[in-house]
């Protein structure tokens, strides 16, 4: 702001040129969407698209748009006919199924020297967990999975304990009753990030089971983000990892 | 039934009779209530009252109905006044403070061989426990308490798992996320009997996580009775105690 | 663990390699799945998969890995193309259509003296009755079925009151109102194992009526397993019926 | 309506006066509420006051208005307090304790023939069951109250079948998992009308489960009513026995 | 019951076979289903099954059943292809697309004296509507149908209230905010029978506002089946008429 | 009315042809529906025809009808097979794709001089928010939207402050959180209608979390209709706009 | 914002300055709170307080700092205690009882030309109504009360039609279904905002049956506003009347 | 556990004792507690007791127990009461009435270089905002408070966003709608903890909608914690500003 505060001062601009700066910077119109790269721009963060319910040209439209600024470029809840249309305009473009998720890498990956640990309670959860890995990889993360570890047979995750206990922050994945946070929670000093998941039945009434029980875990350390949400707890998990 | 049957072939009682015994054995009439022996009679349980929302007068009024009959009887969800009244015409009966119950011990315990292991997350549960544990004592079984073993620090769980396993049921009791009992049934091969309590706050909702979480266990053995009822896990564990 | 701990103790493994076998004993890791023996090689039990959001490639690795040790297997929630696929490495295996349950029988079936009845409502509830059957049978236990006696036409259950009493443990199916396992247990001094299931429309809110019904259940000995969970009812119900 | 669209042709009113007569007719204005002698006077139904969340001296302002009119008048939801003042005003009032009613007959009671059974499963839904019979006995049925027959002892409900069944129309209260009006309307060939209460803990949520239970009966010929409704019951059965 | 009583007493069975008869009288096993003609025996009644969730040839098979004696017979919720089925046994039978019932006429359609009213809020609840019809007009009883008079356009109703007060009972058939019932609960003296529907979209919750909507009803007479329950209206509206 | 009054004072009608006309003005009976023009025939206002859950036919049939009065017609919730039938009895009908909805102009376009603003929070909302604009636009609104200005990235929202505080009154249609509304409540002094939708996933649970948020918003002058209802916000907007 | 723009092309400001005044500008900080004048100073508005969960103390300091702007002051959801400390430093401070609000008068009431009309169902929706009409006054508008006309009897509210009619915005509040606006949004076409009351017991849920009931409307011109908030619903109807 | 396992290959314990000391490290058996050092023994962190639920003798005796240890002590959820009692065994207790909390302070304060920002959205969340508070700093972090920001007067918020930015994470505390996490997610690049309070009326439900709307905040970087759980934020911000 200061600085186009600045060249009004200098005279280099009208009140009215300035008005029109203070609104339009940041982002791109482009009738249906407005594209915003104000994070990225400014931090070379990648540009992210959530794609559940876009049209897929839209979502090649927008991705086109980003392709200018040499951002990596992240497309989440996506399907493999997005990908082929994708594909077209940026090679390099890779799926990852099981994430269904997209990824472009413009830049080189220098992952960092901590790393984030990715638990996960089942093999059910696998396309959460892997959303989650994928976002915090194209962030630049290193990301340590430890899968199908939940509580039912919890001699599986005590097997992994000191391991997950050097990262950097924790990533934990679990359907059903979502005890196993608790758990992790309760044995690693290290921030843990809560997903549940919809994977379940009857009483799990498409995750809520899940959640409550993470958000009412009688461990510290433990914060919740949507069901579901394996972008969500990358994209944290990759913040706090980088602080 | 076979027993009226066989009165009415052998001429003994006429049809009439007959169709009035079939419907009134097995209950007193008391106005208020109809005061059921008919288990009791025929087992040597003990008789059982709920307490809750039954004035104090009715209680006393069932209680020297049943004193008639020489079994041991129970009052669950009462206070102290009630306590007092009973006194009065049982002088040998016992009030279990922290599990708002009554006991009148008629015969003598005798205690099984086998035994109920009482499991409990936190602090805050004793009332259900207690009272789960007063149930199956008064119902002559041998109990022992493991309190304050929940999740977040797993450890004091473990320290003591080898004496839970030479149980022949294990009771659980938790608030909170209610990850307990998927812990216990996933370490002990033996059939765990969950008590969700409404013990929490917030997305608690009154114990509805701590339901949820339990009835969605991934661990196997597990089965659930209703949030804050220790009484039925106590009647329950009894029963398969003493198969 | 003594074990482990006694082969320190005399010097035969050293204090890193305990580490590691405390880490490591009772599971094969397969990639998408840790294979968990740790249960079925010590008591001899089957070894199940829940079929559910597995892919049909997973399941057949994971059976493959169990048929080296020669317990009985059971997949659960899984369809005819993933029996077509097992049946090639495990030609006697058996598809439960209406339980929609793989099992594979490695061990002569020894059946219990004892018995469990399995008591269901309506005929709608097949499909979740069979899995707690098979489940059952699997396991080596006798099961006694009395299908569609649910409270409309009471009478059809009294018919067969006298049967279920023989039973060492009674699991009652039932959707809609749930109100049969409230009957049978004031009739059955054997514990009971209540499963709502999600069949009925409107007001049922896919088997929460029912749920809500079995958990408020004003009979004692009655506990509940998760809506539509055959197989938990059956694994419990052998659990109590071996005790 | 015709009768005074009949006034305006023979010119006895002007149009004017006769939109104000379609206006005002059935209703008497008292400020603070609009008292309807709409139905009452038409039929010589009794006047009726919801009296919850009224202002004391706002129900007696109202009582006093309806004494005008001779009618029985039926006060629920009420208290002693308020029964205080009535009195005054109205010396042959009555106070039903346990219904929290109060009602004041002008008119002698003129027994119906038919009968209303009212039915309760336990103890504890004294309340309702008083509100609904009060209510009926004030618009003059004869009712016949079979209380504490639920479920659990379900033998004590068989030994009333047979009186049960002579009723006309069937009420029957019921909290817990609200079981029994799926075995009245299994038995019984009579509408009934299903009351759920309140009464109950935990999975029970303020009548909830009742509420659920009774409205997905797999019985036939059962309808239901608000949770704690006896008023709405005890009116609607009268309806039905005087058809 | 005294019948077999009678029979014991004389000698004509012994006390075995009165046990037996008395568990095997009123239904006839199918192994799938116990048919149970025990009410229809009696009373005349046609013979009803609920099509939802039954395999075709279970339906066909129970209908066979059936035929034998001579009963009119309603099948609900079933579709097209099962009336095929059954119309090669029973030529006679009718389907009612609409209701997606199917009707087999055995007796002469004796139309009751009195009639049902059948009011509907708009034209997206026919399918429910049509159920309760058919339902009541196999059952005997004249139906006067009034629909699409919902309270958006409340005059369409208040044409049509002369007529429905000639009714003995009125089912209302409404989703949405489910507010026809107590309109006309409130302008007519005769019993209502609501019906939600699960018609609507967003906070409507698949019926949920309708039910709730119904069953707090301000106006006296109104009592409540469950969401879609066209039939329960029926069955019960055709008891009522019949008084 | 007073005209019908008038009618008869004059003689020109019998009491029975009043009561008649009282009856039957407004609407045209279909057989399925009671087409009703009450308020449009008054008002000049569009017809509207809601198409979820009716056949194409019926909504093509009641077309017909109301091409007699040359009012506009608006058909939502329909798709291109209706609107192909529709074409041919109406060729100047237009299919609003991401609407769903048909809109027929018999009368010109006049634009009213004060416009509705029209916000949305994603590109995700569209369907919903162009459902609202077709509608107020055949009501003859002028329509400004401002869509993608969610509050993730709020400068987008802040760009265009100045131009939406010139509307009348104000549309915000948003998912997920529904947060918009009280951004736009706080900052703009023009009525707020609000548009929860059912986009989202997870704790979203179909718009329920959009919905409460909209409704407990802190922000002063903001109102909601259902979830996804943007006719109903088009209408309403219309109403207040032509104020 | 050109304001200060200018100022610093004028030189008259430095940029930090600039800044600042952007920041501090239309709040005063008073530790526990920012008192907001930023809409009351430009608009002239009344200065409003929400007293629910607010300290006395805090209460009065708010107004003691909103009475050197010589607006009229609205403080909501409070108690005589509260008023009899704000009457020390504002003698013309006003308490409505029934509304649990006071006011303070500054300027001269200036009635609108037109008018609100307030609708209620019932008479124990008094205290919403109240704060409605107390907030629509305070901010100079004109309200007509129509209190206890709900649907139950119907003809109560047709008597007043056409006076409702007259008014430019329409509130209606009901408790219990909710029934009345759909009733008066059918009949008035002006906008009508829908309270829901938390009024009621059993299925009413706290205002749940009468919230969803409202937002399902099947009228078109309703919106709502959250449970017991009279407030909300003054408030926007004052901003439509103003229009 | 390597400690244990040298003493053992040394022989400096015995087998069984090795087994016992497995079990016991780590707590302290209290009776009615097992008191957990294991995490402040070997972190030096604070040791904690939730205080609600817990009788005030047993707080003053585990507080007894902690104090042998020289760290930090904190109490939440407390009353002045039970103050009143620890100060007489720990006279530097000090008592937090707005928090609800007491903190005994054994070490130094060394504040963190980088600090927390707590932000709240009103002055009614201040018990809840305080809590956080008052944990951060007993972790020995600087907290920096911006108190009633919310979105209805959304410049307060932004005239400190500059400052807000510099914390390391941020804490944001909002009840009603909750949309205040999103805002800040949307222009603060750092992790921001969400805690939903119990703070509103009607549609929230307890803070049900705060929760919602936090879940699905379409904001990255956002996670939540349960209810009014001022403790757990704390908590979570101290580990990450620790990191």
């Amino acid at each position: 702001m200061r600085e186009i505060l600045d060249l009004i001062k200098k005279g280099k601009v009208t009140i009215d040129e300035a008005v029109d700066l203070f609104r339009n910077f940041g982002y791109e119109e482009l009738g249906y969407a407005k594209v915003d790269h104000h994070r990225s721009l400014r931090t070379g963060y990648p540009e992210v698209i959530f794609g559940q319910n876009k049209l897929p040209e839209h979502i090649t439209g927008i991705v086109e748009l980003m392709l200018r600024h040499d951002n990596n470029i992240l497309v989440t809840r996506t399907i493999e006919e997005v990908f082929n249309q994708i594909k077209i305009i940026a090679p390099d473009a890779e799926f990852h199924k099981m994430a269904r998720a997209i990824t472009i890498r413009k830049k080189d990956f220098k992952k960092t020297d901590t790393h984030i640990a990715l638990v996960s309670a089942g093999t059910s959860d696998l396309a959460v967990c892997e959303e989650a890995a994928v976002t915090a990889e194209i962030f630049d993360n290193e990301v340590k999975r430890y899968y199908d570890v939940g509580v039912a047979g919890i001699h599986r995750f005590y097997s992994k304990i000191d391991d997950i206990r050097k990262a950097r922050v924790v990533i934990v994945v679990a359907g059903m009753e979502g005890a196993l946070p608790s758990i992790v929670g309760g044995m690693v000093d290290k921030p843990v990030i809560a997903v549940p998941t919809s994977v379940g039945y009857g009483a799990n009434f498409n995750g809520l089971s899940a959640l409550l029980g993470m958000l009412t875990s009688c461990a510290s350390g433990v914060s919740v983000v949507n069901i579901d949400n394996g972008f969500g707890a990358g994209y944290l998990a990759s913040m706090i990892n980088k602080l």
